[in-house]
């Protein structure tokens, strides 16, 4: 029966990672078709983005089902906790990433202008802080999922930096202000997303170092008095 | 031993409104420090924005510690799960209100305007469908928590007219761009606010309908095989 157990555990960090691997394509599409302005890739992220939805709502009752039939203790309990976290952060990125298809759709009604925003530096740190905090997921490795939150990555300050000088711009040329505010908005949602892979590794924090600080088998040993 | 059991759930709900209470006061001085542009209200909200931070976790830890010490079943384990995600987003209505008050103390800094936008209106929208998704929770109340869903409260138009109202204000008064982009970021982070409200409301439509619908009673009788 312990068999059955890490069966369904192990499904359920499998599902996590398909899920993962959704939400980073969503990104990398939306940059993909902010790039190439390509229209039909947006009708490919907002698909992608409820298929995500959807996705979102499975985990969660897989997780539920493991905590319902299974009881996990101490380790696997938070690893499952943890799960239900990282799920929802992950179906927040597939959302940012159907905001800047969105974005990218209004664009294209406007000229194409050379803005002083460096989006695809700031997509390619974003799918890095996504990739570090799923890979310290899968490993479990809590000293990486600390460097993803204090290692000073230099998303906020692009994301500063954007908004100064966008504003600049456009007190300078006005008639350049519909471009200017829908790529600063697409600006902070790929700052966002930055935000929400580091909710990740905190989630995976949560995990791997909850147990062992609160060693929740003792709770067990005499645990269970409903 | 059932009493220790309901206690416990019971004090894992009372602390969840008590951090409802928080992130609802959060909003309520940050749209506050907006209008009297008091900015000592702003150092109120970052103080509370940490305060919240730290019930998150300690509700998270309340959770864990439930689901291992007590082990519940069917509608108690899908409440307790909902709780974890209810907190996550009301933490997430503390970083809302944390960003309105940065973007209160840097309007600070341009002459006072009057702007095309209803930030009272927007506030109050977003504080009623918070209290709206809330009741739903207190109440257990699935139909209250759909119609937070299904009734269209107008907040994306209002969201979507103060984006191309100010835009506008902006192509033709190129000297207002700091204020206007300030506020608009104000109108978002509102907006934003009503957004997690209908994910709260999302969370006791999970807890409530879902224990009916999969009636996790049936597992549990073959349940815990591990």
């Amino acid at each position: 029966m312990r068999l059955q157990f890490e069966q369904k555990l192990g499904n359920l960090k499998n599902r996590v990672l398909v899920m993962a691997g959704m939400a980073e394509q969503a990104i990398q599409r939306a940059v993909e078709a902010h790039q190439t302005r390509d229209l039909s890739i947006c009708d490919l992220v907002d698909y992608g983005e409820r298929a995500i939805d959807r996705m979102e709502r499975e985990i969660d009752e897989m997780a539920a089902d493991l905590l319902a039939t299974q009881q996990p203790l101490a380790h696997d309990l938070r690893f499952t906790l943890a799960v239900i976290k990282i799920n929802g952060n992950l179906e927040r990125v597939g959302n940012a990433a159907g905001s800047v298809s969105d974005y990218v759709r209004s664009l294209q009604t406007y000229p194409l202008v050379d803005l002083p925003v460096d989006i695809l530096r700031m997509a390619s740190l974003a799918q890095r802080t996504m990739r570090d905090a799923l890979r310290a997921f899968v490993e479990a490795d809590g000293d990486r999922a600390q460097s993803v939150l204090s290692v000073d990555d230099g998303m906020d300050q692009l994301h500063k930096t954007a908004y100064h000088s966008l504003s600049r711009l456009i007190e300078r040329q006005s008639e350049l202000a519909p471009q200017a505010l829908t790529t600063l908005m697409i600006a902070r949602n790929l700052w966002r997303v930055a935000g929400h892979a580091k909710s990740i590794a905190e989630d995976v924090i949560f995990w791997v170092r909850g147990a062992n600080a609160r060693n929740y088998m003792q709770h067990a040993g005499n645990g269970r008095t409903n």
